[in-house]
């Protein structure tokens, strides 16, 4: 057995997409000693979310930045290996923000508890995870889109964007999606039930929304920012609501970040534009989780994950993969066989 | 008696500010046939709206643009001086879209009432009028800030940034204005209650709001757009509400519009901008009126103008001055005496 706990920490501040000097691979001796309710739980799949290109900026934001030298912050799904928690026992399956390591000790209170009769664990760090919820409460209470309306949603092939578009159908509303390529456009559009996809790549997004939106559009539910949220604006119906949840084109930007220039549209179309980050949500978590999984459950909405493999060394290359739109659904890592 | 109109028409689309000859001087008999229900008016003041600039532009908008050739659009308070209409009398005292001319012809339906025993008819072109109403509605409900909450409006002595401040005060929240110059800011805290006024030309705007907003800013009022905009999103408080009333700054630019670099902090602070026109509120608008009147007469809000003089033909200067930040309070255009 291996002994040692390989770990990704965080080298330098990013200018930009971050580069392999950015990252420190170390080596420590996996934790033996757990405190009253600590928990060591063995990483199966870490995470990969645009967010964490952010907490890697030394900026004022909802979280505290990753400090220099620390092992990366992610989310991960594993198992647990020793246990000094009441409610968590060796062989339990769970999520929890452990990093970019093999191993991870936390306190079990802030452990989510994973299923697998119910759902794999790729999808417990997606659809039932962060990403879904971040759809779930960004459309459901922000969006609140009705039957009939029109809902557009940006980066509608990764995690948050194929559920925001699933869940836009099953309230009655059109889904229309917009990503980048024919393959992610016939996931979209096949695999995931949108009325129509827009490949921002081979056709002008305005047009595409002209045609797909004839009455404009009543949600927006933007991953992206830059030129497509400016496109979106553009074709706001009245009374639109625009949901801020990312600006991916922005994460890596070396110059100041850019405005939407369209934002007058607002003022024309009694608009809004709300932002939110899922952590907002704390205290319906729970019950969003609860409806998510009984709809994936009866197959109303569909999951699927982008699963990279190769261990936590190969964490660095595989993240910048999301910012060069390599995946298709949530993108996660193994990092270790379940055994 | 002068029998002759003379009217200024919009002669060309302005790049940029409008020129003199954008505009082109014309006469006209004065209209002597009434139909059924129409009212000929003797303007008395026009008003000068920043609106207006939207107006001259050929774009898709809330309102169709003035048509190149056409009398210029504007708010009007005169006198009825012939009248086939039931409800309207000779010599009553009238507000309405009479355009920059001496005398209009319109249907007596569209005409405001004003009473002279309660305001001025400038007052009824400002805190009474579109200016007014739009701060009432997009501060009371848009805005909705509660007793305690900090509100910061730009554009602060102009005739809708004044009003915000001090519904904001009888709402019991702060009201913090920003504005050009040393007159301007003593007049916003003297004369208006403002808790502090922001002189953008002789200050660091961040700065200001860091000092005054210690907490962050509840609502942000927004009027000029641009880097004044940014500034305020940069110190939002949380569950703020930016609301989106104009973007003087950005009216005459010849290149395209500036957007607001610093959104993402919408994302941060689940923050809401949203924008808004105060003809969105007609089916409230009497009721606003009323409850405006109200507060003027019992002097719990003030209301200034800035009176030009000089005729219809001095129209093009003056509204010049209007993006020159000349003008404390509404700006109107007295065109003819009252006799």
């Amino acid at each position: 057995m291996d002994a040692v706990n390989h770990q990704i920490r965080l080298a330098a501040r990013p200018d930009g997409l971050p580069k392999p000097s950015d990252w420190s691979h170390t080596e420590e001796p996996i934790p033996e000693e757990l405190d009253e309710g600590q928990v060591l739980v063995k990483a199966l799949y870490v995470s990969l979310d645009p967010a964490m290109r952010g907490w890697m900026n030394d900026a004022r934001s909802y979280i505290a930045p990753v400090g220099v030298g620390e092992v990366m912050r992610a989310l991960v799904a594993g198992r647990v290996v020793a246990s000094k928690h009441p409610r968590r026992a060796v062989g339990d399956y769970v999520t929890g923000m452990l990093g970019v390591q093999e191993y991870g000790v936390v306190n079990g209170d802030g452990l989510g508890k994973v299923d697998t009769s119910l759902a794999s664990l790729p999808t417990y760090l997606g659809t039932l995870g962060m990403p879904g919820m971040t759809a779930y409460f960004g459309l459901l209470d922000i969006g609140r889109p009705v039957e009939g309306e029109t809902v557009v949603v940006s980066g509608a092939a990764g995690a948050v964007g194929g559920v925001v578009g699933q869940l836009a159908k099953l309230q009655g509303a059109r889904a229309i999606g917009i990503a980048g390529g024919a393959e992610k456009c016939e996931y979209i559009a096949q695999e995931l039930g949108f009325d129509a996809a827009i490949d921002y790549k081979a056709q002008d997004v305005r047009e595409g929304l002209r045609e797909h939106c004839r009455k404009g559009v009543d949600v927006y539910f933007d991953n992206v920012g830059g030129e497509i949220l400016d496109a979106a604006l553009a074709r706001l119906a009245r009374h639109a609501r625009v949901v801020i949840c990312g600006a991916i084109s922005q994460y890596n930007a070396d110059e100041q970040l850019v405005g939407p220039a369209n934002y007058l549209s607002l003022l024309v179309n009694h608009a809004t534009m709300t932002g939110f980050v899922v952590s907002d949500y704390g205290d319906r978590y729970l019950d969003g989780a609860r409806e998510m999984a009984g709809w994936l459950a009866e197959g109303k909405i569909v999951a699927r994950e982008d699963v990279a493999t190769g261990g936590v060394e190969r964490f660095p290359e595989t993240f910048l993969g999301l910012f060069e739109g390599r995946n298709i659904g949530k993108l996660v890592l193994q990092v270790a066989q379940d055994e």
